[in-house]
């Protein structure tokens, strides 16, 4: 018997869109312009996250897309409660690099979207929900990172603010209590994409190699030199594919 | 002042490639062929995983990468315990149907990753997660996304074992107790990637569509005409760009 591959492959030029989407996308606050979003260009990022695999192909996710600038004035005033709270945490230094941080773009962008959660809902018949029970969840995070990469396919930059009481979106989203919110999105076009994350360009944290994160078979047991050839063979198609 | 928009635009070609990835990506378990993964090719995978957005930078996946037949055959003999377990949930036709589900292929597809997530490491100093204290899993779920996206445009298809105790996990691969088991991928060459999720076209559940999902500046607020009129053209786009 012959056994055939599959003759649906990318072309180069595909592939590399691929790689420059992940490489090149980045978690944007800072660099939104006034322009708005044509409708085609929310709808084909709003279908790329329904596009998103799910558990029991559930769909559990729901979009509210958020443009109303008194509603997302009061989003921003609770983030800005949150952000208060959250920098009284650090000092000295810290505290100084976390206050130059600009952590959102909530109002200024062109459209925000709150991606939510039913994991109560019975679509999917409970299929792969038994023993792993957040997967609801995580489907609907995939659903997030499809919307994060389709918008960089498109010029469009993502923001996503999770310095924010997940309360309070309930309360100015008249979000039902069963209903999960998972993300609470910015999406804009934008004057750059950061060749480096912006915590990364600021030395709020450095970034891993990939070899770092690698163990085979078992957790703890690491081949060193397998590690650091993947790190080097996954860094060479990085840097042909994206820059950051 | 004249606002620039950004000049590292995606190509028609790239773009298109974001779209496929999203909307031919399947989660895999039928069509694995013996053809193991070349290092480099694992390592793109790996490489766009890690390039995952994370919460303050923490980057807090790790990737296990199991390609030991024992320990595989270990893994699955878990998921046969935990499968029997979840079809005596179901009765009558939805029982026929859950039993004639391949749900898995953990030892035919060319290597295994379970990926991990270490919630309690102290990178990324805490920003972000006071108050939404998941996304640390978030942020490991972009991971497992990317790395599906990526496969797909390697021409790898991946599936996602949900149905199996993380304990059980835990034990097998020697995983401590405060790393939290995130997902397990079986990646492979395949066959062919259906045109269709396999639990449509075998029944087990159809799917929404986006005009369905969507809200509009609170939960609850219904533009149906607006909302059609997003899927037609979210639609269209994937008609164009996947076949899905």
């Amino acid at each position: 018997m012959v056994t055939r591959l599959v003759t649906d492959r990318f072309s180069r030029q595909q592939r590399l869109g691929v790689y420059r989407a992940i490489h090149e996308r980045r978690d944007v606050r800072s660099h939104f312009i006034a322009k708005p979003l044509p409708e085609d260009v929310l709808a084909r990022i709003l279908d790329a996250a329904h596009h998103a695999p799910s558990v029991g192909l559930m769909q559990p996710w729901e979009f509210i897309v958020v443009t109303d600038r008194r509603v997302r004035q009061r989003v921003r005033q609770q983030f800005t409660a949150a952000n208060r709270r959250a920098a009284a945490l650090y000092a000295g230094r810290r505290r100084r690099l976390y206050d130059s941080l600009k952590l959102q773009g909530i109002v200024e962008s062109a459209a925000n979207v709150c991606v939510t959660c039913n994991p109560t809902a019975t679509r999917g018949h409970g299929l792969g929900r038994q023993t792993m029970t957040d997967t609801a969840v995580c489907s609907t995070v995939c659903a997030i990172q499809n919307c994060w990469l389709a918008a960089r396919a498109e010029g469009v930059g993502v923001g996503w603010v999770s310095i924010i009481d997940p309360k309070a979106l309930h309360q100015i989203l008249a979000i039902p209590q069963h209903i999960v919110v998972v993300g609470y999105l910015c999406l804009g076009y934008v004057t750059k994409f950061r060749r480096r994350p912006e915590l990364e360009a600021k030395g709020w944290e450095r970034r891993v190699p990939l070899a770092r994160t690698l163990h085979f078979d078992r957790y703890g047991t690491i081949d060193g030199a397998r590690a650091r050839a993947l790190g080097r063979l996954g860094k060479a198609a990085g840097d042909e594919g994206g820059r950051g």
